[in-house]
């Protein structure tokens, strides 16, 4: 095995953010590094309280209460911020960004209010600030819209970029509950940030849209010229009626292209949308993000919109660019050495066997319209041990022929293929049995 | 203005995609270039015939018929290798990675069929070959996968691959017809691939499942062994059982883990989707592909499947990555810059006015329960050229007041807020008017 370079990682906050990131470049780390090409290490790392019990097992001697001493570390090559506020972490990120490094942030307060000074200073410096955990959480939208979707203009982006305020609107709708009562069920479940109105007065959300602008635009727009509303003064009994007019309520952040392209906006509400749209139907802790380039129409990307995993996995990928970056590798990682490693682990990936897939199933069949057909098929099917969990017979008769429509309950396509195999014996049973698969994914 | 690094490109093949490819460049030059930091210049174009009229205007010197010209043309950086099939293609793409260049593809059953093999080139020549454009036509799915998510293991990965098949579902659903009746229909748009079997018998969406399987688990699947069926025995009856059971029919592809990821299975078949998930309500010629990692959880991605412009602006993002490769600049592109571009084409991106931002409304007043009061309403509305689309006014009663629900027809933001100021003012209405924005995007 050649010797890989090694990657030093100072990672400024070990909170909820921080702790994920280590924990599951600890966890995922044999992998991640044959993708990357490059061992990754921790430095150090900077927390307020150096004797706080903590999840993740960081040693004291990597431990400071100094953030600036990691971004003025000619040792460290890549910053994860991940202590949040404008105040410290902009003056962490600026002098790392000066030194030439590479940042890492979740930090969409501080992007949105000094973005335009960061960038500059990352290209004056040479290093860069990396984002994708910035808005929309798991989903990497920051990478889609800028890499993925690069030929495109942009005319409109929006989406549902805080998942406290859709948790709170989807308990209500479903729950019949007053938003008051929500919230309180919000709390208990710490799904509000300590300061509330970032999240129910829509900030966060701005936070995020102004981000999304940008990126899309090339155009910093002032917080201050942002309407923003927040979902405070909805009723459930607004909700009812929207529902009864067709509609659903969703807090969203629009970034809308106006007089053909010549100028933008930028506004956060909450919104009526249709039933029968896709984001209409985004629901819970979850995000969206609505995307319509000149070139490639309209698309949706949807995933957690926060939480320690989620943010944790944006800001891993980010990592992961910054290594391509460092090393002058391009990032696509080419993956084919992967089944090597998971052999080296133990676990040789192989085709799985028809009896490890799983699933419930729709079966139709063409019967003998006479009684004691449905008994002799239900005889074929318990002998392979897959029980019926539904059953149509549609009012049709020609020629003494009935259709029967049955579902399982879960059972595996070995068992399916040897009951259909059977089936088939029958002489009630005419033509070949028409087999569905029920998927139940989520 | 510094001088910019030329990137040159070749394309083989200038049919649909290729063409679409061409124009889509220049049409996005000026912004494409600048967000690249390199020019793009298309040196050579292979074609079958070169007297063919053609959409876009390429210059007779640059066509040529002998693709292999293209692959050993060492002024060439980047080959874009759009004619499908897996003899030629395959030859042309061997020589050009041998060469070291960067191949970018939308060819999907070359990949399934010799992928082990043209990575491994790709690899040796110290080339690339890019082929985000070969699944999920317009979603960036490739990069999402294998760059956002670098962090995840992938447990389950599924989704609705070719947009011909559900655009024939859908309409069955949708209008009650028959599948040869829709099939008709789609062979009449030009929806249908020359070998109808690669679609309809599900071979296209195998193909694509094999790639993802790839890019989840680093092992390629052999297509033998993955289970395929198509939509062709699906009667418009079993659309309608589904629906009475509570589900849609999608045709997936689906790479599943098994056995604590020990094992994967790849499989192709028409499933059976409870309504209310996403998935289901992914309708027409839109692909969608949910992915979970061990990490981020689960996400979806949906897009327009295929078509010139969606799979053009997936060979873009590759040439751009492709660009990036070869500069070593790293992709996140920083658009900083746009702004100043949009300026200087003369359409410098200011903020819209609000009489810009226009839109329909939902509107919830507290009024005084006696006639006559709708009638002020309806004036002041009236002044600002707002007219009514919906009234409901819930039965309730308390202290003489009751509430008014108004939806508005299309109007904007200016004049919403007119027409609110002016409410206020009105002796019968109490407290402020609540105003929800309804969106019709799409």
């Amino acid at each position: 095995m050649s010797k890989k370079p090694v990657i030093k990682i100072g990672l400024v906050g070990l909170g909820v953010v921080g702790g994920g990131v280590w924990k599951h470049i600890q966890q995922n780390r044999l992998a991640l590094e044959r993708r990357l090409g490059a061992r990754l290490q921790l430095v150090k790392v900077a927390v307020q309280d150096l004797k706080k019990k903590r999840s993740v097992k960081v040693s004291r001697a990597q431990l400071t209460t100094d953030p600036m001493s990691i971004a003025n570390d000619p040792d460290i090559d890549i910053v994860c911020e991940l202590m949040g506020g404008t105040s410290l972490a902009r003056k962490v990120t600026l002098a790392a960004l000066k030194n030439g490094k590479i940042v890492v942030t979740a930090n969409k307060a501080l992007i949105c209010k000094y973005g335009a000074q960061l960038f500059e200073t990352a290209r004056n410096g040479g290093g860069h600030y990396f984002f994708e955990a910035s808005v929309g959480g798991g989903i990497p939208i920051i990478k889609v819209i800028r890499e993925g979707l690069v030929a495109n203009r942009f005319n409109l982006i929006y989406g549902i970029l805080n998942g406290t305020c859709n948790y709170i609107l989807t308990r209500m709708e479903r729950e019949s509950l007053t938003f008051d009562k929500t919230l309180n069920a919000a709390r208990e479940l710490g799904y509000v940030e300590a300061d509330e109105s970032l999240d129910l007065e829509g900030w966060d959300t701005a936070h995020k849209a102004v981000i999304l602008a940008y990126l899309a635009h090339g155009k910093w727009v002032n917080l201050k010229d942002v309407p923003v509303e927040g979902i405070g003064n909805i009723t459930l009994e607004d909700i009812q009626w929207a529902d009864e007019l067709g509609f659903k309520i969703k807090l969203l952040g629009i970034i809308s292209q106006n007089n053909k392209g010549k100028s933008i906006f930028v506004r956060v509400h909450p919104t009526l949308i249709r039933k029968d749209k896709i984001m209409a139907n985004v629901d819970g802790v979850y995000n969206a993000v609505s995307v319509s380039g000149d070139i490639v129409g309209s698309g949706i990307h949807i995933g957690r919109g926060a939480g320690q995993d989620a943010t944790a996995s944006a800001v891993i990928g980010d990592v992961a660019d910054g290594v391509s970056a460092l090393l002058g590798t391009p990032p696509p990682v080419v993956l084919e050495d992967d089944a090597e490693l998971y052999a080296s682990l133990g676990s040789d990936i192989e085709l799985s066997s028809l009896e490890d897939v799983t699933g419930q199933y729709y079966l139709r069949l063409s019967v003998t319209d006479k009684p004691g057909v449905l008994a002799e098929i239900s005889t074929v099917m318990a002998d392979h041990d897959v029980s019926i969990a539904s059953m149509i017979q549609p009012q049709e008769s020609s020629n003494q022929q009935a259709t029967l429509i049955l579902t399982t309950h879960q059972s595996n396509e070995k068992r399916m293929q040897d009951t259909i195999r059977d089936l088939k014996k029958l002489k009630n049973v005419h033509r070949s049995p028409f087999l569905l698969r029920i998927v139940n994914f989520d």
